[in-house]
């Protein structure tokens, strides 16, 4: 269905996408700021480094839109073998860029209000999972910001979102 | 038009409501979370308080919604007498819930993909700006997490948003 034949939407399927990837492209500039030591070795408070939180953004953003379109109730798995470099988690994080672009063109308007038990343990209607993956994002992403301040750098600005 | 009338949606305005209000009932248990001293003193790395960044918080949420239903432009106003102590600011944060739910309900789901100029700055589609308060909350509600952490205070749980 096009966007005429759905008539008005509060959001768009297409502009939550680019929502949710303008975020990505955000927390791919944080990535990029931290020192590379720091990125896999600075926390604050007991809490986990960049790295590790962006492991757990990793194994969230594209498994989880692939589980969600073949409705393929997998159980959460945080991958340990990324690499051991930025780059190796900005490449895993382009490739899974790719990915979530291509699973959310198999999703149909329709699908949004539909439950699926994600990773076996989300039982919520797959909006709200979406919404999850994003606030998520923003969540870890915010720490990420205090721990650049902490490190004496400046983080990229909020609102900067183009890809 | 109800639900049926408009076909189906990526998310519905009420459920958006719903979303952004849970994470509004995140974010007060976060101020409830500091010690009173903290929430007005305790930063990391030059960065604001918990106080200030509630502040800017109650700044946005009603008042920009109150701005977008009138659709009447007025300056960014950071309020400086919300008052001295948490339970001011928790007062404030609650008048702040029902004034969104009000405003809230006089939007038309075809208001969202309309332009409006929000603080005389941000001239987007509503839901852009809309998207920009929820973002913006979780992103500091973020930082509080550390700061909280920082103060070996466990914080809430990041998935509790009942009212």
């Amino acid at each position: 269905m096009n966007a005429t034949a759905l008539g008005p939407q509060v959001i768009t399927k297409e502009n939550l996408l680019k929502h949710w990837q303008g975020h990505r492209a955000l927390t791919r500039r944080v990535i990029e700021a931290f020192p590379e030591k720091d990125f896999f070795e600075f926390s604050i408070g007991g809490m986990r480094t960049f790295a590790q939180l962006t492991s757990e953004l990793l194994a969230i953003g594209a498994p989880a839109m692939k589980g969600i379109v073949n409705r393929d109730v997998k159980p959460y798995a945080e991958k340990l073998d990324i690499g051991t470099t930025k780059a190796d988690y900005l490449s895993k994080w382009d490739e899974a860029t790719e990915e979530i672009n291509t699973y959310w063109n198999m999703l149909d308007v329709a699908d949004f209000s539909q439950k699926f038990n994600l990773f076996g343990q989300y039982e919520f209607p797959i909006i709200d999972n979406i919404f999850y993956f994003i606030d998520n994002e923003i969540h870890h992403r915010g720490q990420g910001y205090v721990y650049l301040r902490a490190l004496n750098i400046q983080p990229p600005f909020f609102w900067e979102r183009e890809l």
